[in-house]
């Protein structure tokens, strides 16, 4: 780990840069995949799916039949575990929902605001030697509370076809319209453009590796809404010498299991916690399994003091944005009220953030690469659309059209202004009888 | 006008297809302009600004005693008109404050959701004849209330590096911060990358012509967040037997005069409508002064007829999604509550779209192209972040911890489970005492 001691306002920028991947340079790669697709539907998907899976499909759709029997093949744990989890999603992306808003901006003229589902919804669940089940979760919940109609979701199969039980079982539980043996950019494409077996969508959802991703960007400029752009998973822990160095050390190696590019930051107002954090994240290295990914994630990790100076340790934080922060602070509350720029916030020293990952009911979906500054994680809002309504009532039209009917003019629309005087004229005539 | 009488549902996809226009055909256009502004900074501004808008600049920002003095040059009518409009929008977008949510998934697993503001943030009104000062409004009064703590706008000057004062008093109305005269692709690399005079930013918002919005996506890609993806404007007015034709006219027209691409289409169960309405629309076109584009316009656009069959037409009119959406019908709330795919609608006979546009409180700044099945309008959740916290009581680790336990290893993520395993033990140890 790279232990930097105060460094200097002018390195922060530097510090808080993630390593510089641009998806656009595989943009020529997976543009003929999407195009293929979208002239040869379902045949180019079963082709695709030959070459990069290794699967040679007959269905693309999984049975309902597949879909109910899949808890069979579960350890009753594993079933418990995955209904809690649901259980405290649910409860809070349903604390989401959102009341309409009425309101009377000047007499006689209200405007309205509600929240409406967005119709159709695709879910990308990546595939490898783990069933990401939990992403399941956090996709196909606040989707089905949202009430979007249809809900597709795509993820790579076994060279036999077949999709871990784990992944059919959630899928079933939250109430998943259909489930598709496809991955990479062909299940992105599939969803954006619509085939024969699988339905367009309005928006697309979830992580993947760079292939996914770039394919997101490219059918976002022109065909299908996205969730947020993404890169490799971060942690930072901020801490102060409250903290438990073994913690700390664990959810660094917890972030840095992800993948040789995850990013784990330390960042301190206490030296001697630093010390102790890099001698513990060695110590708990050793027996991990996935111990030859952590270390070469945590070999490129920093731990960053900045003694006694609570106030830049939380600039910083702002500045970096993490898609994860685990505050271990002893006024953990008040440090929180300051943090403007994260994905989501542990408080404490017993808020991991392997909770939040799996069971504590927030979202796991966030931004990453500093879009912390910008876009929110997924919530109950990402599978809504906002509408707006008003109604305008002829008697106030005398106080409120000249002001429309100024602007206009003002703007050079006459027509737009005419629209507005018309019903003027005709209420004014009507209020006179 | 194109009148299409009971289309079969086979045709109603292409009916609700836009004009095709490939935003990326410009991107070999648009990127040597973002590498240069992002390379030569405010250099690279000027010579853009001289070539683009003939504008030789010394100061990229607007003074202060510029911001000042443009009240003085605008007409008493027009500066009250402005002010009853911010004070309409700003009591709309004030009611859409988001409370801070605080659910209990399970006994000790406390989850929150708050808002933050967006720190900084770019507006871009476009330049032309008219200064287009209600965008002003709608783009900087919900950032002013979300407390977004740089405002930064971008308008591309007259050729004597002028900014009409319409412009100016509005920003200074709504609490912009700086101002700069920077028009074009190069104003959104400068708020994008950030050079000398510009900050840079996180998320840019506002209309464009098709160069702008082709910058936006470029820069969208990889450094910043758009507001959404934009294409030229559209209504849609929905009416039967109980619509007042020269109403529906004049709101068709106010659409039309935007732009020759500009989409206005009536849809209606009654044929008598429609034949009404289009006598009307080629009556009230002669003297408009946009005539020659209204025209072009309006011999583009459609009515569609699906006689006693409002089912109809409301299914046709969630496919089409229309930017703006009149409901002139009897029963306008009834047909409104099946309405999804909007972005904006107007309730009853009196509701004009030029209300909405200018003053009645909502946002005006809407998704087109069908990006209304995915996107909302602009509202204060654009100028915010949605963020979550945990907190997990070290008491309540006994019956919440063994389901991430379960969950981390079935998804073999080892040092998910230890970061849990290792407090739950602590908590244990502790609770013990």
């Amino acid at each position: 780990m790279n232990l930097l001691i105060n460094p200097p306002r002018v390195q922060w920028q530097e510090l808080a840069e993630r390593p510089l991947f641009d998806l656009s340079s595989l943009f020529a790669t997976v543009q003929p995949i999407l195009n293929e697709v979208r002239t040869h539907g379902d045949d180019a998907l079963r082709d695709f799916e030959k070459r990069f899976d290794h699967a040679e499909l007959t269905d693309l759709a999984v049975s309902a039949s597949e879909l109910n029997r899949a808890e069979t093949n579960l350890p009753d744990t594993l079933t418990a575990a995955i209904r809690q989890a649901h259980h405290n999603i649910t409860k809070f992306h349903e604390a989401q929902r959102f009341e309409p808003i009425v309101v009377e901006t000047q007499p006689g003229i209200v405007c309205e605001q509600r929240a409406v589902p967005i119709e159709r919804v695709g879910l990308y669940i990546p595939g490898g030697t783990a069933p990401l089940f939990s992403t399941v979760l956090m996709l196909a919940i606040p989707a089905s509370i949202a009430g979007c109609k249809e809900i597709v979701l795509c993820t790579p199969p076994a060279p036999d076809g077949s999709i871990h039980p784990a992944i059919l079982f959630t899928a079933k539980l939250c109430g998943v319209s259909k489930v598709f043996r496809l991955g990479g950019a062909q299940a992105i494409a599939a969803m954006a453009y619509g085939t024969e077996s699988v339905p367009r969508v309005d928006k697309i959802f979830g992580p993947g590796n760079q292939y996914v991703m770039a394919a997101k960007q490219l059918v976002s400029l022109s065909h299908v809404a996205i969730d947020m752009p993404a890169g490799p998973s971060e942690v930072e822990v901020l801490a102060d010498a409250t903290c438990q160095p073994a913690f700390v050390a664990a959810d660094l190696l917890s972030q840095a299991e992800h993948g040789i590019d995850s990013q784990a930051v330390l960042v301190t107002t206490n030296l001697s916690v630093a010390q102790r954090v890099a001698e513990e994240t060695a110590r708990q290295l050793a027996p991990l399994p996935r111990r030859d990914i952590a270390e070469k994630s945590i070999a490129n990790s920093r731990i960053i003091v900045f003694e006694n100076d609570m106030e830049s340790a939380i600039a910083f934080t702002n500045l970096y944005a993490p898609e994860h922060l685990i505050i271990a602070t002893e006024d953990y509350r008040e440090v929180a009220s300051h943090i403007h720029s994260a994905g989501s916030v542990f408080l404490g020293n017993y808020s991991c953030e392997s909770a939040g990952d799996y069971a504590s009911g927030t979202n796991h979906t966030l931004p990453t690469k500093a879009w912390a500054r910008s876009y929110s994680g997924l919530c109950l809002d990402s599978f809504q659309r906002k509408l707006t309504l008003q109604e305008l009532n002829p008697k106030s039209l005398a106080a409120f059209a000249p002001i429309v009917e100024a602007m206009a003019t003002a703007e050079q629309l006459d027509a737009h202004r005419e629209a507005m005087r018309l019903r003027r004229l005709a209420a004014e005539a009507e209020n006179a009888k």
